[in-house]
């Protein structure tokens, strides 16, 4: 796989003797040994067998012994609340809401708001989080955070009805604003809360700046079983059914958790024709029950399930790799059947179906050329995943971030031996910490939102 | 918390600014900051302050960012399964047994388990696993490697009814031979297969040898809700019954797994009095459906369940603190309650309760004078585990062995920086390779043991 043209002109970056996670034209994983990858700018430009002589490149990195593996894609999360990692444990969920997260996020400030984005893109860095879908406030801050710190999001300012009209306006003018902007690594989305704190006709006019902007909406529904029949006693149908009134399933829109995604949403999910993705994080899920993002079904209709950490506050960490992980052990248990979701089809979850999910296909999830560079490499030496019968078993079930030797986003390398190259970690946790007694302060009482699933 | 005669004599090991994991006189976990933990032999003699003069030392380890906790312990593994990691994946539990694991293993020699072990040795002490109970077949390969690699272990020669008289006889010898060795490291058990592949002749036998001669029975029993509904068909009773009338529940026992473990067996083995443990690995019990050990009940029950990860051919790791996560998650997901299990009893669960399971209250799974110096230091420095708002959350949530630095048992340092000192891993990978053709020979169709549950 080469592209035209690159031939000749000396790479910014060639990876050479990796073992290559490839997808073939079915969408397929499979892994390529002895193979390199040249980049040109941000750009893989091929991917070819490593035999003959080596091309010519600004950068060489030997990968032999290691596996290149696309970056991973967080399609939901509120990057900024590592602040609040651990900080609410083993409460249910409304206390964990409003004795705890709500009267936590009144005491933030922008600038508390952009350095905890730090600290979240050290952490996706060191987990080869590539690429993030954030949603959440302040979300200028976390844009800089992005740009400084070589990641790639796609970014969206949440808004709610009760913000009244200023709300929807907001979230465009942010998304209008910042896309496009880092070099090209920052897309974005409008960001309507939930189908439950937005108004219907709110979401209807989400939809119409979609469509008339060409934007990604990112949106909190169907998040519990309980939640879709919540919905269907006061308004007479499911949340996914409100997104389809609103004109939602119409453009790219990307659901946040779907666990109560239900039979009767297949018809009008299907019809979405794969423009439609869910976003699933399924470790803090089973804190609150074995229910989870419902893959099976959501394969049946065509709609592509990524993968996600949502805020550390309830995940506890930004891992996607962790996720992966969790949605083939979860998903089993869920359909009662070892062989269901095996782990290739969690390494595509984790890769092109991560990309899908949030329109991203072509651009990122998959090393080959064309696509942007963003390349993992992944040590095999630890013990835990040796011996090797099969990799893909070994990467999704031995396997772990920890295990990310480089992480590369746009040809520009984030991380090597392990080492960040545009974070300064410690300096980060010198602002940080002291800030951590006013920002879980509780005693005012106050929250930023008062409402209920 | 100083023992009596200590004092004076110069500690062979004194680690210094720890903050150190203990439990109070309830059993329940804290922290203690800035702590110094004094080593001689292979005891701790003293958890003090770390204030005023530092005592003198052999080998002073600075410790100060840190935390320090008791090493892992494992209660129900097969270590040398790891030869198997990721072989038979994603295929339901009889192909499983059937079609993969038992024509795998017919090809074993007892070289290729001592090879194994070696590995999985390595793999444990990167893991901080001081303490394995291992069931399994050459277990004098596998108490050699104990030996030399300078692990503790509980280890049992499992033996089937199929295996005629010779089969208890095998056991028992092994127990008694090998009990007491590797500097008193080693600790055996009478490892009667399953309720189901042993006889309750057989199993009476096994409750009569171990009582008198003071022994640890090691047992599959209760493996599923399916076995248990099969063995009352089939038998008019429980598995747990089955263990009652043979007598194994007025011995010190170790049910591995337990999850058919029923509400009508909690009389019994609440009349057991704690001499009656559990082995929960809870990762890969997801594999095949929601179910997994009865934690509420059992501690209803006054039972002590203890962390496993049962063989690595299911679990894909021997990661103890992977154990610890998915307990407390799953146990919250299988009660729909995410108050349940908080993450400081998932630490007591990897302590004083996998300790008792083993029989060896006293011994190990606390830092505490007269307890032997198997010690984890955990660092803090991951951005992962930043920030830190409470020390067990961070520890269970976020968390991982990969966070270990440094690996102590009975006062010996195993691992330092992350670097194993009695494992050379690259000769045992040089070792182990070319045999793993023939270790995964299937094509001649044979099986150990054709066994059904």
């Amino acid at each position: 796989m080469t592209e035209d043209g690159a031939r000749g002109i000396p790479a910014d970056l060639l990876i050479t003797g990796a073992t290559v996670l490839v997808h073939d034209d079915a969408g397929e994983v499979s892994f390529a040994d002895r193979h390199r990858i040249l980049v040109h700018g941000d750009t893989i430009t091929a991917v070819e067998p490593d035999t003959g002589p080596a091309p010519a490149a600004s950068l060489v990195i030997d990968a032999g012994g290691t596996v290149a593996m696309p970056g991973f894609i967080n399609c939901h999360t509120h990057s900024p609340m590592v602040m609040f990692r651990g900080a609410a444990e083993d409460v249910p969920d409304e206390r964990w809401f409003n004795e705890f997260i709500w009267p936590m996020e009144v005491n933030l400030t922008e600038t508390d708001v952009e350095v905890a984005t730090w600290l979240a893109a050290a952490e996706m860095i060191r987990a080869g989080v590539t690429t993030f879908a954030d949603h959440y406030f302040d979300m200028d801050a976390i844009a800089r955070v992005v740009d400084a710190s070589g990641l790639r999001a796609v970014l969206g300012s949440t808004f709610f009805s009760s913000d009244g009209a200023a709300g929807l306006e907001r979230s465009l003018g942010f998304a209008l604003e910042r896309r496009g902007t880092a070099a090209g690594r920052i897309t974005t989305a409008l960001a309507p809360h939930a189908t439950y704190t937005v108004t219907d006709d709110d979401l209807a006019a989400t939809a119409e700046a979609a469509r008339e902007h060409d934007l990604l909406v990112h949106v909190h529904a169907s998040e519990s079983r309980g939640q879709t029949r919540h919905s269907i006693d006061r308004h007479g149908y499911t949340p996914v059914e409100a997104l389809r009134r609103a004109g939602l399933l119409d453009v790219q829109t990307l659901i946040a958790h779907g666990i109560g995604i239900v039979a009767e949403d297949v018809p009008a999910l299907s019809a979405a024709g794969g423009r439609v993705g869910v976003a699933s994080a399924p470790k803090g899920y089973l804190k609150h029950g074995p229910d989870s993002t419902p893959v099976r079904l959501l394969a049946a209709a065509g709609v592509p399930v990524g993968l996600a950490t949502d805020g550390a506050a309830s995940n506890n960490t930004l891992d996607v790799w962790e996720s992966m992980t969790y949605l083939a052990l979860v998903n089993k248990a869920a359909e009662r059947d070892p062989a269901y979701l095996p782990a290739r089809a969690a390494l595509r979850h984790a890769t092109t179906e991560s990309a899908a999910a949030l329109g991203m296909t072509g651009t990122i999830g998959r090393l080959a050329p064309g696509h942007q560079a963003d390349i993992l490499l992944v040590d095999l030496d630890a013990p835990r995943l040796q011996p090797i019968h099969d990799l893909a078993n070994t990467l999704v079930y031995s396997g772990r971030s920890d295990d990310i030797d480089t992480t590369i986003v746009a040809g520009r390398v984030l991380m090597r031996d392990r080492k960040l190259l545009t974070v300064d970690l410690e300096a980060i946790l010198d602002d940080l910490r002291p800030r951590l007694a006013r920002l879980t302060d509780r005693s005012h009482g106050r929250s930023i939102q008062n409402y209920d699933a």
